[in-house]
C-alpha cells in the first residue's frame, strides 16, 4: 500500500525517456516548518483543537528560484509550481505563467518567482538536461529593481541559499499533498460493553478508524483509549470523535483524522448500524536498519517494543507522545534522533524536526518555551553532525544557531550563567518530589556550556573564525566556573543549584549525569559521582524514561552495563509485565492498576506511547554493541562491545556507509563494516587472536584492532572478563 | 452600490435587539500585512504575475484572544472565527469548536485560540454585554503550559497587545472577504481601429472591464492604455488580459482582475462577438472632507484632478502608480498620507500602509530596499501622530520602530552617518542628469537625523526614558555634524555629498529643501538657500512631482506662495493642457507627444496616475488655507492663510474634531473651527477688526487672533499686503 511510491515508479518510467530527473525544490527549512505546523495542529483534546502555546512561524511566502545553464542545443522544459509564479529568461519576464518553454542554446539564466501564502512556494522543472535540484539558488528577497532608464540593479549582494528538496520526484507529487503511508489493519474483535461496543486492536497503534457498512440515522461517539479503561471512560478519555450518520445505504466510512489508540469504544444512537471496525494504519515508510538480539528474550522483547515505539512516534517529524501531546518537543526529539541513529538512520526526519523546532527569527522565547530544550536543540546539532557528517546542513542552520544563542546570551546574569527569567519554563524533568527551579541550576549551566561548545564547533566548520573564538572564550569561561559554583567537596558531587550567590546543599542526579556524559570531570570525580549519586538510593530517583535515558547512558559510560541490564529488565520489563505494547511517558513501579494511566491531574493524561520511552534502542546500540562515530559521518568509528552480563549479543548499527554488524559472546567477537575506518576495543583475560589485521595491546587487559571498512568480517577469539 | 455597507445596516438592525455591537478583531498589524500582500501581488506586467522584490512577511498564524468578564446574569454568546479554533472558559477547554455557549454569571475569563495559515486569524463574538472589541487581548505566544500535576503556568509575563479591528461589524463581514466598493460606469463609446475596437472611458479610471452579450468561439486580447497610443500598442502596452470564449449563449462577462486605464483596445478572433463594453469602477468609499476653491479656474481644476488622482491611488492601502507599479512604496506613501490629511483624513489607510511597509522582524533590508524610504517611514509616524494624536498606534508600532532603527544604526559608518552599502538602493529622486549616489549624501543624513528625532519623540510618548535619552543623544550628535560636513560657506548652500572624507563641490536641491522644511537652519541660511538653490536655475531642476512636493513646500515655508502659484499653474497646468485627467509620475515640459508616456526604457512605462502627482492638495491646504496642527490631533492648531497672488481662496481642512473652514480675500478673513483651540496669524497693512475675540499685535504688521473651536465663525476685516 505504498501508493505514492508505486505511482512515482510508474510515472518516472514513462518520463525518464525524454526528461532528466527533477525534484520539487523550496527554500531550506520552509517545508519543514510548514509540514511541522500541520502536524502540531493535529493535536486535539476531547474533540477540541489544541495547537501549541509557543509562536508558530510561517514559511517565506514569496521565493525566487534561479539557475544558470549552458546548453549545446535548444531544450524544452516543463514548469510546475505550487503557487502563482512568473518566469524570467535572462532577466526578461515571460507572458503569463508558462507551463513549458524552449530554452535557447548557449549560456542563459532562468528565474522563477513563486508566491504562496497557504503552503510552501515550490517548483519542479524538467527538461533533458535542465531540471530542479539542489544546485538551484533560492532567495526571499531578490532586490531586482530597475532604475529610470530600465537598467537592472546589481544583485550581487542578494543572499542566496541552495534549494532544499526531499523525495518528491515527479510533477504529480506536490509537496503540499504529502501523506505518510497507510495500510489496512484489522482488530482482534468487538465486544459489547455497557451501551456500546469495544474494539481491541491488540496493540498500541495509530491511524484512521474505518466503519464497515455504516448506515442509518443518528450520532456516533468514538472514544479512543491506549488502555481499555480509557476507551470505556467516555467522560475522561483524552481523545474522541463524534460523527452524524444520515445514510440509508450501508457504506464504509473512514474517519478523516488520525488518532493513537489500542482500544476504540463506540456509543451510537439506536438508529445507527455498522458491521465491524477496522483501521488504516498510518506510518513512516522507514526500514529498521538497526538490530539487536541476545540470549535474554525479555531484553529482545524490550528492543522490539522500543523499536515499535520509535516507529510509531517517528512520523512527518519526531513526535513524543502520539496520543495526547502530538507536538514536537526539543528535549524529547534529541532522544528520538539518537535512537534513530541506531534504528532507521533517517537524516531527513532529524533535520526536518530541527528546522521546525527552531522556526524563524526573531527568537521570542526558548524552544517550546523551555530553557533546557533550547540547549538540547544545540546539542542535537552536534550529534547530528557527528553521526551524519552533513556539513551542508550545518552551514544552512548556522545563522539560526547564532540568533538563538544571541537570545540566550541576552538573558545571562552577571556571572554569565542562565537562570529562569519570567516566561521561561525551567523543566529539567518530571519528578516525584520537590525540585527547586530557582536560581542557577547546575544542570542548566552544563547544558549551556555544551551548547556554547557546539557553537564554537559549528563556527569552525563554517569557517567563521571570529565566532569560533568568541564561543570558545565564552564556553571556557563558563566551564571554569562549574566546579567552583557547584562542586561540593564534602558531598563529592555537584549540588543542584545556587541561589543569591549561595551554593545549595541538595544533590540531584541531573548535573552529575551530564558531567559524566560530557566528560566534564576527571575519573576520580566520575567514580565519586557513581557512588555518591548514581548508585545512591538516597538521592531522589528518576521516574521518567526521559531522564533514565541519560542516567543509564552515564552508567554505561562508567562501564556499569551489568547494572544497567538489570535496570532495563526491571524498568522496561516492568512495563511489559503490565501489558505495555509500547513504552510510556513515565513509569513508577510503586503505582497500582489504573494509577499507571494518570498524569497531569487527569486519569488518562499519561501517554502510553512515548518516544522517550524507547531508550534501550540507544543504550543497546551504543553501549552494548558499542558502536559510535569518532569522526563526523562515521569516517572513523569505534566498536567497544559489552555483554553487560548477557551470554551473547548481536546486532547491527546503521551508518552513512552501510551497516556495522557486531556479534559477541564470552569467547568470540565478530565485526563487519562497510566504509570508513574504525577500531575495535575490548578486554580479554588471555591474549586474543584475530582472523584479520593486527591486534594492539593497550595495557591492563585492553586491546585494539584497526578495522578496514571493506565489508569483510573480523573474527576474534578472546576470553571475556566477567 | 455600497453593498457591504447596506448589508451591514440590515443585518445590524435585526441583531441589535438582542446583541451588543461586536466587531471582527485580530492581532494588530497582521490584517494590514495580509491585505497589503494581496494588493502588492496584483501587479502584473503584460499578463505576467509581478510580485515585489523585497521580503514579503506573513501574519502570525496562531493567535490567542482573551478577555475577562463580570456578568450579573448568565449570557449566551455566539462565536465566529476565521480559522480553526478552540475555546477555554476559566482555563477549561471546551469540546469541539463551540459556535455558541452560555457564560455563567460572575467573574470569568474567556480564551479563544485561532489558527489560520492562509488568512488572518480573526474572531467575532457577540452577546448582550460580551462582544469583541479593542479591549480584548491578543498574543502570538500564550505560554500556557501545565505542569505534571495539571497546574497551569504563570502567564503574567506573556506579552499581550490590544486587538485591532476595522469596520467589519457583523458576523458575515469576514475580514478575508473584504472588497473595495464598486459601481458600474459606461464608456464614451467604441471606435473600430485596425483589426479591433477601441473604447474610451473618458478619463483615467480603475476597475473591471465588462463585455456585454459576449458569445461565440475564440480568443480575445484586451489591451489597456492610460493613453490612446498605449491601448493601441498591443506589443508594448504595460497591461493586458487574454480570455478564451466558448459560449453560444450571449452573456455579460466581467474580467476577474482589476486594471487602471482610460482606453481599452479589444482584438478578438472572428468567431467572437460582443455588443459593447462597460466597467465596474472600483474605489475606496471615502468622502472628500477637504475642499479648495479660488478665483483661478485652472487652479480649481488642478485641485479637482489632484483629488481624483489621490482617490484613485487610495485603495486598500496607498498605492502610488495604479497602472504599472501597484506596490506600496514608503517614499510615495508619506506624501499620500500628507495629502490625505487635507482631503479624506482617513487614519485607517495610513496605519494600514505603515504596518504593511514595516512588515515583521527581522529587518533584512531597508523598506522597499531603499535607504531614504526607511527614513520617510519614520517621518511618516511623526506626521501621523501630529495630525491624528493617535497615541495607541504609536505604542503599538514603537517596538517595530526600534528594530528598524537598530538595523539602520548597525549600518552607520565611523562618523555615525549612513552611506549606501551593497544591497541598499539610494534613491533620492529620478533625475534628468547625473546624480552621485556614493559616500555620505547630505540629503540622507538630514532624513536620518529627523528619523532619530522621531524615535526620541516616540520613546518619550511611550514612556521609555532610556530610549528617549539614547535617541536624543544620537540625533544631537548627527545634527551637530550636518553643518561642518555639508555646508559650503562659499556657495552658501549644503553640498550634495562627501566621499572619502572630502566635501564635494556640487550643490543639489535635495538637502537644501529639507533643511528649510525641517527648520534645521537659521533665517539667514534659509534666505541663502532660497536664492542660491531654490530660485537658482543653474542648479539641476526637479522633474518629478515627487520632489516638487518638497521643493514647493519649502518655498511656501519661506513665504514664496506667489512664486509657487505660478509654478503650480505651469507644472500641473501643463499636464492638464496635455489632456491629463490624473497627474503623472514625471513631467518634463520639454518633451513632445508620446515622449511623455515613456520611462524605464519602455514607451509606456510612465504612470499617468501617480499619487505623488497630487501635491497641490497638500500645498493648497497647508500653505494657502494655511491650516496645520500644532499639538497632536489638532488639540492646538494654527491658521496662517496666504493668497499667494490669488484674489480669493476658500476651503476646508478636516481634523479629528471636525472641519476648519477658511475664506480669505484682500479685505476679509473668515474662519470656523470645531474642537481644539487655535490661532489665526496674518499680516495686515491696517489695524484689523474682528467679529469675535481679541486681536494681538505681534509687531511688523503681524497679528494673531486666538480661536475657540466652538463651531462659531470669526470674521476679520484687514488689508492684505501685496
Amino acid at each position: 500500500m505504498k501508493r505514492i511510491a508505486l505511482f512515482t515508479l510508474l510515472f518516472m518510467s514513462i518520463f525518464t525517456f525524454c526528461f532528466g530527473q527533477g525534484t520539487w525544490i523550496w527554500y531550506p527549512g520552509d517545508y519543514d516548518i510548514w509540514l511541522g505546523n500541520e502536524v502540531n495542529n493535529r493535536r486535539t483534546e476531547r474533540g477540541a483543537f489544541f495547537p501549541p502555546f509557543w509562536k508558530m512561524d510561517s514559511h517565506y511566502v514569496l521565493i525566487e528560484f534561479s539557475n544558470e545553464f549552458d546548453l549545446k542545443t535548444p531544450e524544452e522544459i516543463h514548469i510546475y509550481a505550487e503557487g502563482r509564479y512568473n518566469v524570467k529568461l535572462d532577466g526578461k519576464l515571460q507572458e503569463g505563467m508558462p507551463q513549458k518553454m524552449i530554452l535557447p542554446s548557449g549560456k542563459h539564466t532562468l528565474n522563477i518567482k513563486v508566491h504562496n501564502q497557504s503552503c510552501v512556494p515550490a517548483i519542479y522543472v524538467e527538461g533533458k538536461t535542465v531540471f530542479t535540484d539542489s544546485s538551484w539558488k533560492v532567495t526571499f528577497e531578490d532586490k531586482e529593481w530597475i532604475d529610470e532608464s530600465g537598467k537592472a540593479s546589481d544583485k550581487s549582494t542578494t543572499v542566496y541559499q541552495n534549494a532544499a528538496s526531499w523525495n518528491f520526484d515527479s510533477p504529480a507529487q506536490r509537496p503540499s499533498l504529502f501523506k505518510l503511508d497507510q495500510m489496512p489493519m484489522s482488530s482482534l474483535g468487538m465486544t459489547e460493553v455497557g451501551k456500546g461496543t469495544l474494539v481491541d486492536f491488540g496493540k498500541e497503534t495509530f491511524g484512521y478508524v474505518t466503519f464497515h457498512q455504516l448506515h442509518g440515522r443518528g450520532e456516533v461517539g468514538i472514544y479512543y483509549g491506549e488502555s481499555r479503561e480509557e476507551a470505556l471512560s467516555v467522560d475522561k478519555c483524552e481523545t474522541l470523535d463524534k460523527i452524524s450518520v444520515n445514510n440509508d445505504k450501508a457504506e464504509d466510512f473512514t474517519l478523516p483524522h488520525s488518532k493513537a489508540f489500542r482500544y476504540v469504544y463506540i456509543e451510537s444512537d439506536e438508529g445507527v448500524h455498522f458491521d465491524s471496525l477496522s483501521m488504516m494504519y498510518e506510518f513512516a515508510p522507514l526500514d529498521y536498519r538497526g538490530a539487536f538480539r541476545c540470549n535474554d528474550e525479555e531484553i529482545n522483547r524490550i528492543w522490539e517494543v522500543a523499536a515499535y515505539t520509535l516507529h510509531l512516534t517517528t512520523r512527518e517529524v519526531f513526535l513524543d507522545g502520539i496520543k495526547r501531546d502530538r507536538w514536537v518537543w526539543s528535549g524529547d526529539a534529541i532522544q528520538s534522533y539518537l535512537m534513530n541513529y541506531y534504528l532507521f538512520f533517517d537524516s531527513n526526519t532529524v533535520t526536518r524536526t530541527i528546522n521546525l523546532l527552531r522556526g524563524k527569527d526573531p527568537v521570542t522565547s526558548h524552544i517550546n518555551t523551555i530553557m533546557d530544550y533550547t540547549f538540547y536543540w544545540f546539542m542535537s546539532i552536534y550529534d547530528y553532525y557527528l553521526y551524519t557528517g552533513d556539513l551542508h546542513f550545518i552551514k544552512q542552520i548556522y545563522p539560526n544557531m547564532v540568533s538563538l544563542m544571541d537570545f540566550v546570551l541576552g538573558r545571562t546574569n552577571a556571572d554569565g550563567m542562565v537562570e529562569g527569567l519570567p516566561g521561561d519554563w525551567v523543566f529539567v524533568d518530571w519528578a516525584d518530589g520537590f525540585m527547586d527551579k530557582q536560581g542557577e541550576l547546575s544542570f542548566e549551566q552544563l547544558l549551556f556550556c555544551k551548547s556554547l561548545q557546539t557553537m564554537a564547533l559549528c563556527a569552525g566548520i563554517t569557517g567563521n573564525e571570529t565566532d569560533e573564538k568568541k564561543y570558545t572564550a565564552l564556553s571556557n569561561a563558563l566551564f571554569s566556573k562549574l566546579d567552583t559554583f557547584f562542586w561540593d567537596d564534602r558531598k563529592k558531587a555537584f549540588v543542584h543549584n545556587r541561589k543569591d550567590g549561595i551554593k545549595s546543599d541538595e544533590v540531584t542526579r541531573y548535573a552529575n549525569i551530564f558531567a559524566v556524559l560530557f566528560d566534564y570531570v576527571d575519573s576520580e570525580k566520575k567514580q565519586a559521582i557513581r557512588e555518591n549519586v548514581l548508585l545512591n538510593d538516597a538521592i531522589m530517583k528518576i521516574t521518567t524514561p526521559y531522564m533514565r535515558f541519560y542516567e543509564l547512558a552515564s552508567l554505561c559510560a562508567l562501564g556499569e552495563q551489568p547494572y544497567v541490564t538489570k535496570e532495563i529488565k526491571a524498568y522496561w520489563g516492568g512495563m511489559l509485565k503490565l501489558g505495555a505494547t509500547s513504552f510510556w511517558e513515565k513509569y513508577n513501579p510503586a503505582e497500582k492498576g489504573s494509577e499507571h494511566y494518570a498524569m497531569y491531574g487527569r486519569p488518562f493524561g499519561k501517554s502510553l506511547c512515548h518516544a522517550w520511552g524507547a531508550a534501550p534502542l540507544y543504550l543497546l546500540g551504543k553501549y552494548y554493541l558499542g558502536v559510535s562515530p569518532v569522526k563526523p559521518g562515521y569516517e572513523e568509528f569505534s566498536v567497544e562491545p559489552s555483554l553487560g552480563g548477557l551470554k551473547w549479543i548481536e546486532g547491527s548499527v546503521p551508518t552513512p556507509h552501510g551497516d556495522i554488524r557486531v556479534f559477541m559472546d564470552k569467547k568470540t567477537i565478530k565485526v563487519t563494516s562497510s566504509g570508513g575506518t574504525g577500531y575495535l576495543v575490548f578486554s580479554s583475560k588471555s591474549r586474543p587472536k584475530t582472523s584479520r589485521g593486527k591486534i594492539e595491546f593497550l595495557g591492563n587487559n585492553r586491546y585494539r584492532l584497526f578495522l578496514d571498512g571493506d565489508g569483510g568480517e573480523y573474527i576474534l577469539n578472546y576470553r571475556a572478563i566477567l
